[in-house]
């Protein structure tokens, strides 16, 4: 884990040019046991609400095989058009904070009323890790068996931009699926914040009281795209510093500008385990969901993040055509040599492959 | 600071398609204001120790006009020729963590032995802030007017890619002027760090003593990273908290995989306003740079880099040709707003934009 880019640029290489062996591999033994349905038996499947259907359409989603591409971008695109009213809720906190627990209780709270939810994950270190720790059906065993309730573990892929990619289209998926709330996780060390809070409606940040570092200015960036914080854990001998928490952070949020949308993030408590304060954080989310929808800012919200995800699906896209390029898969190893034992720099190497690129898709 | 992606793609998008249009400006008035000089010349300058010169290179380096990209190309290809031995040393820790007054304490120290010392910062926040907070010469008052030594304030950019990438080439620069010791500076938030570390040889993390955040899951991957942790501010009434927060890091670093070129971090302390434990600290990083050179690891590290260097440099260009392209210049816009609208999906778009581009090149 954690191992920097900088490091291991064979690996990076081999992650680019060849995506996600692994995942290729299983994907070509599942279709080997089981032929997949159509995108036309997949898309009305999903709209049935079929979970093992939505399940395996997730899979071809996922999937880095070429060939299916084609199909999925079918799919979702279909999907994409079904008229949906969907919230989607995002959910950090560093690990220890509770967080399968606080699903677990919220989402259970929501299917209780009749909702349908959805628990998905966005975790950048599982590629990394060959294992991830979230999204995991064993963290959340109620939800998990609930008939209103679909979770599915974080996708594998080789950078964040993928596995962020395959979320956002499996949350499509499953709202063509008839689900009304999908809740988006994630661990709380960077960037992956930045990836969930750009496909979510409601952004939410949870504490703990006393962990030190509220104030911090490494969690700037993370305190600033919070809707709500939410200090959990707030039972026996911690009440009282939650309530404390709870103070300092709302001093602190005052120092942040107003959101754009002229939200004000609200600071509560609640224990997930004793079941206390979800039912008042789900009124905020649908305070906030009615006010957003009134002003219109829920609708610019996600259309701001439809073109986000263009140019993103555009950049990877870039990188994928040329690492895939056969010109550039026999000669950038040459070219990396060179530049490796400064016999040529690195915008000479980069000229020389883009312009091999040029000429040979001519 | 800290606006997410997300949120103003319309920003992101301008910031892609018109690089730097600040900048533009900025050297436009230079242009006209005196005349650059040939790249010979400045090579010529730059060998020379010559330091306006090598300001003057920089700018050119900095630049993003496109007829400055070839000369700029030229003069970083002479210098990465120039046969040079130097020491790139990077330097990390939250705002509040003293990090000027350690450079300059570490600056004075290596330029009283004889040394020429380069300070330069990578700082992410300085292209949307308008204002860097890093690399001022103002902060660092006794190293500006220092003969041995050249800080150079942040340059600006639309992304942590440019920054960085303006960055590497601002080293070769330095070193080939004759420059012994490259400190790069960065602020603790994150990806930047990790951009610091994939360009220097050796990489530094100033603690405070008691932040309470020591061990916490969000500061892992920077810790991994780090070759020496020094706890600074280490005098008065914060010396035994310094030296108890020396045991708890050795302890803690015991739990990380030994680094691959054998390298066990040190955990140190010093006081910068009183100039104490630098010196310990500038032995250690010779005994690292001693040991790194025997063993090979010092050179595999760096063509390591070099090669990263050149995906980067790749992966920026298939930006830049993109959105730059005229034809997408002209479609970009009206491709957006159907994704916006749910009227096409992303891959849909980013097909038909990829095959503009195709189609209008050849």
């Amino acid at each position: 884990m954690g191992r920097y880019r900088g490091e291991r640029p064979d690996q990076q290489i081999t992650l680019s040019t060849r995506k996600n062996t692994d995942r290729f591999n299983i994907s070509k033994v599942k279709e080997s046991r089981k032929p997949l349905l159509s995108e036309e038996d997949l898309f009305n499947g999903i709209r049935n609400g079929n979970k093992a259907v939505l399940a395996q359409a997730i899979t071809l989603v996922e999937s880095s095989k070429k060939s299916h591409w084609e199909r999925a971008n079918t799919l979702v695109e279909k999907c994409l058009a079904a008229k949906t009213r969907s919230i989607r809720i995002g959910i950090t906190g560093v690990p220890g904070v509770g967080k399968s627990t606080f699903i677990e209780t919220l989402g259970k709270n929501l299917t209780d009323r009749g909702k349908k939810v959805v628990v998905l994950a966005v975790d950048p270190t599982s590629s990394r890790n060959k294992g991830s720790i979230m999204g995991d059906k064993t963290r959340m065993p109620e939800l998990s068996k609930d008939a209103r309730a679909f979770v599915r573990p974080s996708p594998s892929g080789d950078s964040l931009g993928g596995v962020a990619r395959k979320t956002r289209e499996t949350i499509i998926l499953c709202e063509a699926a008839g689900y009304d709330i999908i809740m988006v996780e994630t661990v709380g060390v960077g960037q992956s914040e930045t990836a969930v809070h750009g496909m979510v409606d409601f952004f939410l940040l949870l504490k703990l009281a006393g962990a030190g570092d509220e104030l911090q200015g490494i969690k700037r960036g993370i305190i600033e795209m919070a809707d709500a914080i939410v200090i959990n854990k707030a039972d026996g001998d911690n009440l009282k510093r939650a309530k404390l928490a709870e103070v300092d952070f709302k001093r602190a949020l005052q120092l942040y500008p107003p959101k754009e949308n002229g939200w004000i993030p609200t600071v509560s408590s609640c224990s997930a385990t004793e079941n206390r304060g979800i039912h008042e954080l789900w009124e905020i989310i649908e305070d906030y969901v009615a006010k957003a929808q009134k002003s219109g800012h829920f609708s610019i919200k996600r259309k701001i993040q439809n073109k986000e995800w263009l140019l993103q699906t555009i950049e990877e896209r870039l990188k994928f055509d040329f690492y895939n390029h056969e010109a550039i898969k026999s000669q950038l190893e040459v070219f990396l040599s060179k530049v490796a034992e400064n016999k040529i720099s690195p915008f000479r190497a980069a000229e020389a492959l883009l312009e091999l690129q040029r000429r040979k898709s001519v």
